[in-house]
């Protein structure tokens, strides 16, 4: 039999704020209440696959520095069987309740589409018994649609309508593996969805591919039965110049041209939103507003660097606000914390992926109980009622109703002679008053 | 009777590519004839009102390096006649067929808004009379939404409804006033549209209130029977910190949200593009796929410099492939080419105004030959036919005309054992092939 | 007798974290003891005179939101008469023991340099009554050698030596106020040194004059018997397209090849740190290991815009390094911390510049708690330790001390077949073990 | 025999602008006699051995693309010597003068160092015996101190002096081995030569070590008699979050600060100046206006993308600045213009490598022509030359001269009253200027 890949390693317990062990939680209390929910409902964590025991340490300049047992050579399926056996090794030592994975992490890509389908299933068995004796369960599964040399001009909106269909059988075939192993939700992010040079590119067409694509995974869902949700997950660009989903915004758009703004939820990376642009805490504002917040994929990406770090969080006073956002909005229902995150290339040994997670666990917790005093106190959501009290107003009514036209407007104001007054917007004090919370 | 501002520059004319005199024309010919039709009617240019004769030089760090005369203490009225006599002036000069203009740069704000209506009037019959004699058109009038401190927390936007009805006052007339001159088309760029920090702003309802305005303007429109087109100017940012047309594609979904996707059309900035982290072209290619595609405001930032610079263009090659594809889809109705931009603060004489506009228009014309040319000869588009030719056989029709569902393709993809072979996206012989029309 | 600005606002205290107050300190103990010396004298607090008094809320879209009453026309010397009052009232309402000011905040720039030397003389003796009265001291002055527009092409390095002359005369009054003021330091801020387009400049005849410059400043500090520390504030933009003084780095080039690495410190910016592409941390610590570390203008950019926006600090775990640094270093001696800070356009109230620097003085507070805690348990020093400890092992000896050439270290290589191997960088514990202390 | 790679693909020739032919240069006549030089001496261009035969299109999110026939499974030294016969057949059919390789590009990395060395020599002599037969020259040549994981924490920079040895070793062997083929250059890019985290980094210790071994590889060169020229490529960042050698000026500072002014240049790559927030044009300015400018990496990035594409250049107008300000200094020396470009992952077959090469070629070419025309009719000069022609008269002079003190000026400037009047800066005129002779 097979040694533990942690075996030193103890599973990582609370110990609380005066713990100094660097493996101990020191906020995360999974069974703890907070606004009459556990920590761990709230949170919803997951371990992701592909960071975690598929990457070894490689970058554009370098190899890998970590190469794990299951990467050597030898036969593919009893090396995927080891990497199963350490992934849920790793998911009960953290005591996390979730993973998530590509279908070409958990199985290998083999010579034939029949041959790798059957792999799959091979490995899914072997899941389903892990799962059922840990009690891990699958926050989300997805496709590997970028990987594979046949992907390089994109999967759904490949030139080639061959691709395509390969593409449909990867996705049918993932989507019924999440369905058999309970996923709470499907992800499908875009990876070269998009294009590295509009000179060869008939952009129209190709939105209208990816709206096709996914108009037949929605129709596929529900013939499965499969009552989780599908999720797009944003990025801008990386490996692809420019990617379709560039962003919440952009996503809404897109499926509101396809028809699906009602069926298809957005998945959000801190990583992709900034590289966008844009705050974590705007995406998750923005998609909260147009209806379509799904789930979070966590990490950080570094100001200065403009790739995709995937970086473990680190800062809780950043995340105070989107969790707070979260829970204003009623929290998760199918989605959930996914820590789309690798350790950096010099963290070469295995209690690296611990210190990882366990950093990473511990911010969120603390932005958690930060985030929901806020709320339970109330003070930022009062000062905002106040700020836009007019709208509550006759004035206000009136327009939002519908009630007075642009002409009719234009001649009250004149006739009024409106010399409305600038207020104070106070965004410092706002800003203390968050401080306060941690 | 006051002096000519430009006394000492002839009229520019077009001298060919021998010419050095500095205020040439060496590529605008406006009556050559480029696929049927004139340089002129091609480009539609315009000249802005705000940055060319509003603007005087003063940035975050100085004040005004090249006070203007109109801008000197003095009675308002009689300032801003000069000044519209020195527009036309250059106007004329330039021989450009278009201007543009916000209400506040044709007329002052006065004590009430029924002053300020009037001074606006006023300032209509005479701009009239200036077209009139000059043949001068107008391309698209605007209103100022975002200088006068009321606006500080946005027009539409503003937490405060009486500053939406004021709002909605100048709209009213900016949009008559538009109307009465002929104008072609009607601008709304919402500069304070968005947020300064998320901390005291309801987003959702805000762009509520976007698009409750909106509807409010295009009823007027049509009541009104104007015939031009309603363009928004997408820009992610700056004065704000985030802005609700953050770029094409949001304004897209924002249009899908409000029901005005058939209705509004875009005004791109080159400048704003870039600053949203796209090309220009791909913001042009994106609102043609999208079906929103309007006007151009032509501008470039500084790759190094984090603002919205407006420098006038100078890269002919940056110009060719947006024109190309402008023509492709048929060139320009409503829109045109508008000089959103200034000359730098250290250009304070007269003279500079006429350098930046002669060399911006010259560019403009070699990118149009250009990408007249690239169109005529169609080795790009028969690339791209080549490239997606599949997509016109049997599979691809299948799929893009819905007869074959997720399990059907991903069934027909395992038995036939699809393995697509990647094929050459040819980027650098596409780069060079667009280098040999420059 | 005028009414105090902030009339209804008590005097800033010290509440401790169960303080709800919104303008109390809650981390901010002015003499609390910290590793030997109280807060105060380690962090040194300075407010500055620009953004606090000077600035009335205008950006490059919009006019003045906030016009205190001495912006108002009048008396020039009777308005910076009563803004010295006002700046007084805050400094002793804040508690804070420093503050800093350009030649031009505190007295007016009249008709001729003769006349503002006059203007800035008075102005001197009032605001020495002022410091003498309420113990407020200086903790440097500067001269404001960017906002005319004689200096829209530089000052030091303006093609026109009559500029440089002119500027020459502001610093030696400026340099000389700061002397008589019992100034700690004088900062040269190099707004317009530098180019908006290389097309019209001379690159190494103004490389050449900056130096000349600073050489001629220092001369006269020595002259003059100021013990004070010369300091150059680096920036890389903004408001010009590049300025020379770049950053840390590359101010030291600049003052090695000047001669001047000796005399001259950094002055280093928040915001312009992030401009230039690095963390704030990163120019600290370059800054104590090229040996020139001086002080520091805190404040924050926005990470998603591009422009130095100039924000107060609001996010301690950010400043805890900077801060962990510094003390590892010894601490300030000249130099401290100057809020080069200004509120949003928005906050237009008078108790929102109290909001302000109450929020950010409690972070620093609260960094400057944990850096020390860190540095007195030693924790991070010992892992680095360890990490470098072959470098004092007899290898890394003879290494640094140049006891073995090219030659001599490769065929010891070779002849040893050296394979190091690679040891884990800890970098995710390393930040956890951060994250305890905050 | 084994079949040439580009076996279909006829030598390159000049055919001038009329040539439809997608693989003939329409610009570039290596014989042209350009400001008294041919192109050919003017440009000195070299093929990169990196990016051309040693990538095969791997990127973060997936494998090799390209895979070419010297990268299957096979022995070591037979398939180096079958991608150094490629390379030749490429430097042929392009006709190109030079090319340029890091130790590990010729000859694999074995199981020690002392089968590298033998595995380099052996390697060394068929290249030598290749660049005899075909005239081909080395430009420059490099050791690559970056891919392997024993330098994933630097190679001079290192925690551990043994990685330090290793790197001298490697050093050494890349020096000997670029003066033995004649190489007119050697060149040092640190990739790894910075940090990921400032958590575990000294920083002072590294770049001391950093400056030791620049001293020990100075030291070496004129122990060997190497005529070349020692160089450092300036990169930002990536792989490492920041990298010492950041940019031209930071360059300057670490040469100084190491002794190694007058000794050392640098090895500019247009990619890694935009990284730094410059552009080409400014790091170029700057190398020759302190004295080190040395050679060139030609490519382009992408201003949307955040890391380093390293595209080949297709802008001719970016590139005229540049080579008029090289052309203007006199010229290369030892240095050239290496295409440190790579083809896009889709570019699979290899003409593409042809494509990419023909293109950036003809754009040097044609910008070298407008840069020539530029400086031989002196308008750019002329303009600069009045610009700054106060500084030759009297006060001028003074200044410069050191005959004048800050109070000297100070009082002449007091006493005349200066009050220097604004003059524009045209920039607009000299863009358009510029645009004439493109």
């Amino acid at each position: 039999m097979r040694e533990p890949f942690f075996a030193d390693i103890a599973p990582v317990r609370y110990e609380g704020l005066k713990s100094t062990h660097p493996l101990a939680y020191r906020w995360y209390e999974p069974n703890r209440l907070v606004l009459g929910r556990s920590m761990a409902e709230h949170l919803r964590l997951a371990v992701c696959y592909w960071h975690t025991f598929c990457w070894a340490g490689s970058d554009p300049f370098g190899p890998a520095t970590m190469p794990r047992p299951w990467m050597q050579p030898g036969d593919a399926m009893a090396l995927a069987e080891q990497k199963l056996s350490v992934a849920f090794e790793l998911f009960e030592k953290l005591g996390v309740p979730f993973f998530t994975f590509h279908d070409r992490d958990l199985a290998p890509e083999l010579g034939s589409l029949r041959a790798s389908q059957h792999a799959l299933k091979v490995m899914l068995d072997k899941a389903q018994v892990m799962m059922e004796r840990t009690g891990v369960k699958l926050l989300w599964g997805t496709a590997n649609l970028f990987s594979h040399p046949r992907y390089m001009a994109g999967a759904a909106t490949n030139p080639d309508p061959e691709v395509f269909a390969h593409a449909a059988a990867q996705v049918r075939d993932a989507l019924e593996a999440t369905h058999r192993l309970g996923g709470a939700n499907y992800v499908l992010w875009g990876g070269r969805e998009g294009y590295d040079t509009l000179l060869n590119t008939h952009l129209k067409r190709e939105i209208d591919q990816l709206g096709r694509f996914l108009n037949l995974v929605v129709e596929h869902k529900h013939k499965l039965g499969f009552k989780g949700t599908i999720l797009i997950e944003p990025k801008p660009m990386e490996p692809t110049k420019h990617q379709y989903d560039y962003d919440v915004s952009t996503v809404y758009g897109f499926l509101e041209r396809s028809g699906l703004a009602k069926e298809v939820k957005v998945n959000i990376e801190v990583n992709h939103a900034t590289l966008a642009g844009h705050t974590f805490d705007h995406e998750v504002a923005t998609a909260i507003a147009l209806g379509i917040f799904g789930s979070i994929d966590m990490n950080r990406g570094d100001p200065q660097n403009g790739w995709d770090t995937d970086q473990f969080p680190n800062n809780a006073p950043e995340l105070v606000l989107p969790l707070y956002r979260i829970l204003q909005a009623g929290g998760f229902t199918t989605g959930g914390i996914n820590f789309d995150a690798k350790v950096r290339r010099q963290s070469i040994e295995p209690v690296d992926l611990l210190h990882a997670h366990v950093g990473a666990i511990d911010v969120l917790a603390r932005a958690l109980l930060a985030a929901a005093a806020m709320l339970e106190e109330g003070a930022l959501s009062r000062h905002i009622d106040q700020r836009y009290a007019g709208w509550e107003g006759e004035l206000g009514r009136k327009i939002t109703e519908g009630q007075i036209d642009l002409a009719g407007l234009a001649n009250l104001a004149v006739d009024a002679d409106l010399a409305p007054k600038p207020r104070s917007g106070r965004q410092e004090m706002l800003e203390n008053l968050v401080n306060r919370y941690i």
